[in-house]
Protein backbone atom coordinates (compact mmCIF):
# COMPACT_ATOMS: atom_id res chain seq x y z
CA UNK A 1 0.00 0.00 0.00
CA UNK A 2 1.20 3.46 -0.84
CA UNK A 3 1.16 6.12 1.86
CA UNK A 4 -1.99 7.69 0.46
CA UNK A 5 -4.17 4.61 -0.06
CA UNK A 6 -6.59 5.99 2.52
CA UNK A 7 -7.36 8.85 0.10
CA UNK A 8 -9.50 8.14 -2.97
CA UNK A 9 -7.88 9.36 -6.14
CA UNK A 10 -10.92 10.81 -7.87
CA UNK A 11 -11.12 12.58 -11.25
CA UNK A 12 -12.21 16.16 -11.79
CA UNK A 13 -15.83 16.76 -10.71
CA UNK A 14 -18.66 16.14 -11.25
CA UNK A 15 -19.02 12.64 -9.84
CA UNK A 16 -21.24 10.99 -7.22
CA UNK A 17 -20.44 10.46 -3.54
CA UNK A 18 -22.32 8.05 -1.27
CA UNK A 19 -21.81 9.12 2.35
CA UNK A 20 -22.60 6.28 4.76
CA UNK A 21 -22.47 7.16 8.48
CA UNK A 22 -23.08 4.32 10.91
CA UNK A 23 -22.65 2.98 14.42
CA UNK A 24 -21.62 -0.63 14.77
CA UNK A 25 -23.33 -2.74 17.39
CA UNK A 26 -21.17 -4.82 19.73
CA UNK A 27 -22.17 -7.94 17.80
CA UNK A 28 -20.17 -10.17 15.51
CA UNK A 29 -16.92 -8.33 14.84
CA UNK A 30 -15.55 -11.28 12.92
CA UNK A 31 -18.50 -11.71 10.57
CA UNK A 32 -18.68 -7.99 9.99
CA UNK A 33 -14.99 -7.66 9.15
CA UNK A 34 -15.18 -10.57 6.75
CA UNK A 35 -18.22 -9.11 4.98
CA UNK A 36 -16.64 -5.63 4.84
CA UNK A 37 -13.59 -7.08 3.09
CA UNK A 38 -15.77 -8.95 0.61
CA UNK A 39 -17.98 -5.93 -0.14
CA UNK A 40 -14.95 -3.69 -0.60
CA UNK A 41 -13.51 -6.10 -3.16
CA UNK A 42 -16.83 -6.41 -5.01
CA UNK A 43 -17.44 -2.65 -5.06
CA UNK A 44 -14.05 -2.12 -6.67
CA UNK A 45 -15.12 -4.40 -9.54
CA UNK A 46 -18.40 -2.56 -10.14
CA UNK A 47 -18.79 -0.40 -13.25
CA UNK A 48 -18.31 3.26 -12.47
CA UNK A 49 -16.43 2.72 -9.17
CA UNK A 50 -13.95 5.57 -8.56
CA UNK A 51 -12.71 5.02 -5.03
CA UNK A 52 -13.61 4.73 -1.35
CA UNK A 53 -12.55 6.31 1.93
CA UNK A 54 -13.51 4.64 5.20
CA UNK A 55 -12.84 5.36 8.86
CA UNK A 56 -14.21 3.89 12.11
CA UNK A 57 -13.29 5.16 15.56
CA UNK A 58 -13.09 3.56 18.99
CA UNK A 59 -16.72 4.48 19.71
CA UNK A 60 -17.63 2.28 16.71
CA UNK A 61 -18.83 5.30 14.72
CA UNK A 62 -17.88 5.01 11.06
CA UNK A 63 -18.00 7.15 7.94
CA UNK A 64 -17.50 5.50 4.56
CA UNK A 65 -17.61 7.60 1.40
CA UNK A 66 -17.66 5.75 -1.91
CA UNK A 67 -17.22 7.61 -5.17
CA UNK A 68 -18.92 6.74 -8.47
CA UNK A 69 -19.02 8.07 -12.00
CA UNK A 70 -22.75 8.71 -11.71
CA UNK A 71 -25.77 8.26 -9.46
CA UNK A 72 -26.83 5.39 -11.74
CA UNK A 73 -23.57 3.53 -11.06
CA UNK A 74 -24.00 4.05 -7.31
CA UNK A 75 -27.58 2.83 -7.51
CA UNK A 76 -26.56 -0.31 -9.44
CA UNK A 77 -24.15 -1.23 -6.63
CA UNK A 78 -26.86 -0.65 -4.02
CA UNK A 79 -29.11 -3.10 -5.92
CA UNK A 80 -26.43 -5.74 -6.58
CA UNK A 81 -27.62 -9.10 -5.25
CA UNK A 82 -24.58 -9.81 -3.08
CA UNK A 83 -24.74 -6.30 -1.67
CA UNK A 84 -28.45 -6.57 -0.82
CA UNK A 85 -27.66 -9.56 1.40
CA UNK A 86 -24.98 -7.57 3.20
CA UNK A 87 -27.35 -4.62 3.67
CA UNK A 88 -29.95 -6.90 5.23
CA UNK A 89 -27.42 -8.26 7.75
CA UNK A 90 -26.31 -4.70 8.41
CA UNK A 91 -29.84 -3.67 9.36
CA UNK A 92 -30.46 -6.85 11.35
CA UNK A 93 -27.33 -7.08 13.47
CA UNK A 94 -24.32 -4.94 12.55
CA UNK A 95 -25.60 -1.36 12.73
CA UNK A 96 -27.56 0.20 15.59
CA UNK A 97 -28.24 3.21 13.32
CA UNK A 98 -27.04 4.65 10.04
CA UNK A 99 -27.68 7.34 7.48
CA UNK A 100 -26.92 7.26 3.76
CA UNK A 101 -26.65 10.38 1.64
CA UNK A 102 -26.20 10.48 -2.13
CA UNK A 103 -24.50 13.63 -3.36
CA UNK A 104 -22.99 15.15 -6.47
CA UNK A 105 -19.44 16.42 -5.94
CA UNK A 106 -19.10 19.76 -7.68
CA UNK A 107 -15.73 20.98 -6.47
CA UNK A 108 -12.63 19.43 -4.90
CA UNK A 109 -9.20 20.52 -3.78
CA UNK A 110 -6.35 18.86 -1.93
CA UNK A 111 -3.11 19.50 -0.09
CA UNK A 112 -1.45 20.87 -3.20
CA UNK A 113 -4.34 23.07 -4.38
CA UNK A 114 -4.82 26.66 -3.48
CA UNK A 115 -6.53 26.73 -0.08
CA UNK A 116 -8.89 29.39 -1.37
CA UNK A 117 -9.75 27.64 -4.64
CA UNK B 1 -25.49 13.90 24.70
CA UNK B 2 -28.21 11.79 23.20
CA UNK B 3 -27.35 8.40 21.77
CA UNK B 4 -27.42 9.71 18.20
CA UNK B 5 -25.38 12.90 18.55
CA UNK B 6 -22.78 11.40 16.20
CA UNK B 7 -25.39 11.56 13.40
CA UNK B 8 -26.25 14.92 11.86
CA UNK B 9 -29.97 15.56 11.83
CA UNK B 10 -30.31 17.10 8.39
CA UNK B 11 -33.46 18.31 6.61
CA UNK B 12 -34.85 16.91 3.36
CA UNK B 13 -32.40 17.37 0.44
CA UNK B 14 -31.08 19.32 -1.32
CA UNK B 15 -28.34 20.74 0.92
CA UNK B 16 -24.56 20.97 0.72
CA UNK B 17 -22.02 18.53 2.17
CA UNK B 18 -18.34 19.35 2.66
CA UNK B 19 -16.38 16.09 2.84
CA UNK B 20 -12.96 16.60 4.45
CA UNK B 21 -10.66 13.56 4.49
CA UNK B 22 -7.31 13.97 6.23
CA UNK B 23 -4.38 12.32 7.92
CA UNK B 24 -3.11 13.89 11.11
CA UNK B 25 0.63 14.21 11.59
CA UNK B 26 2.12 13.02 14.88
CA UNK B 27 2.54 16.66 15.92
CA UNK B 28 0.78 18.70 18.57
CA UNK B 29 -2.20 16.59 19.67
CA UNK B 30 -3.07 19.10 22.37
CA UNK B 31 -3.07 22.17 20.13
CA UNK B 32 -5.02 20.31 17.48
CA UNK B 33 -7.69 19.08 19.89
CA UNK B 34 -8.13 22.55 21.31
CA UNK B 35 -8.48 24.12 17.85
CA UNK B 36 -10.88 21.38 16.72
CA UNK B 37 -13.16 22.12 19.69
CA UNK B 38 -13.06 25.86 18.95
CA UNK B 39 -13.76 25.40 15.25
CA UNK B 40 -16.63 23.03 15.93
CA UNK B 41 -18.24 25.59 18.24
CA UNK B 42 -17.76 28.42 15.72
CA UNK B 43 -19.08 26.38 12.79
CA UNK B 44 -22.27 25.65 14.74
CA UNK B 45 -22.85 29.42 15.05
CA UNK B 46 -22.39 30.08 11.31
CA UNK B 47 -25.40 30.96 9.16
CA UNK B 48 -26.63 27.94 7.21
CA UNK B 49 -24.95 25.31 9.43
CA UNK B 50 -27.02 22.09 9.50
CA UNK B 51 -24.78 19.58 11.25
CA UNK B 52 -21.48 17.75 11.28
CA UNK B 53 -20.28 14.14 11.49
CA UNK B 54 -16.66 13.43 12.31
CA UNK B 55 -14.59 10.28 12.85
CA UNK B 56 -10.86 9.69 13.24
CA UNK B 57 -9.33 6.23 13.57
CA UNK B 58 -6.21 4.86 15.24
CA UNK B 59 -4.18 5.37 12.07
CA UNK B 60 -4.97 9.08 12.42
CA UNK B 61 -7.12 9.05 9.28
CA UNK B 62 -10.19 11.24 9.65
CA UNK B 63 -13.36 12.01 7.73
CA UNK B 64 -15.42 15.04 8.71
CA UNK B 65 -18.59 15.86 6.81
CA UNK B 66 -20.23 19.21 7.54
CA UNK B 67 -23.68 20.01 6.18
CA UNK B 68 -24.86 23.43 5.05
CA UNK B 69 -28.01 24.99 3.63
CA UNK B 70 -26.12 25.99 0.48
CA UNK B 71 -22.69 26.08 -1.15
CA UNK B 72 -22.59 29.80 -0.38
CA UNK B 73 -22.99 29.11 3.34
CA UNK B 74 -20.21 26.51 3.21
CA UNK B 75 -17.98 28.92 1.33
CA UNK B 76 -18.60 31.70 3.87
CA UNK B 77 -17.39 29.42 6.67
CA UNK B 78 -14.31 28.50 4.65
CA UNK B 79 -13.50 32.21 4.32
CA UNK B 80 -14.24 33.15 7.94
CA UNK B 81 -11.20 34.87 9.45
CA UNK B 82 -10.87 32.58 12.45
CA UNK B 83 -11.25 29.52 10.24
CA UNK B 84 -8.58 30.72 7.79
CA UNK B 85 -6.05 30.79 10.64
CA UNK B 86 -6.97 27.22 11.58
CA UNK B 87 -6.66 26.10 7.95
CA UNK B 88 -3.17 27.60 7.73
CA UNK B 89 -2.04 25.70 10.85
CA UNK B 90 -3.65 22.57 9.42
CA UNK B 91 -1.56 22.84 6.27
CA UNK B 92 1.61 23.76 8.16
CA UNK B 93 1.66 21.17 10.90
CA UNK B 94 -1.50 19.17 11.63
CA UNK B 95 -2.23 17.37 8.35
CA UNK B 96 0.21 15.37 6.26
CA UNK B 97 -2.39 15.29 3.45
CA UNK B 98 -6.04 16.05 2.95
CA UNK B 99 -8.77 16.34 0.36
CA UNK B 100 -11.88 18.50 0.46
CA UNK B 101 -14.93 17.85 -1.69
CA UNK B 102 -18.01 20.07 -1.92
CA UNK B 103 -21.14 18.18 -2.90
CA UNK B 104 -24.89 18.66 -3.21
CA UNK B 105 -26.87 16.00 -1.36
CA UNK B 106 -29.77 14.93 -3.54
CA UNK B 107 -31.14 11.92 -1.68
CA UNK B 108 -30.91 10.54 1.85
CA UNK B 109 -32.29 7.65 3.83
CA UNK B 110 -31.70 6.23 7.28
CA UNK B 111 -32.29 3.23 9.52
CA UNK B 112 -36.04 3.72 9.43
CA UNK B 113 -36.38 4.35 5.69
CA UNK B 114 -37.05 1.73 3.11
CA UNK B 115 -33.69 0.14 2.30
CA UNK B 116 -34.54 0.32 -1.40
CA UNK B 117 -35.79 3.91 -1.36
Amino acid sequence: MSDNDWLASTPAPPYTAVIFTSRRTEADDEGYASMATTMDALARQQPGFLGVESVRDNDRIGITVSYWESAEHAQAWKQATTHLGAQRLGREKWYSAYQTRIAVVERAYDTDSSPLA
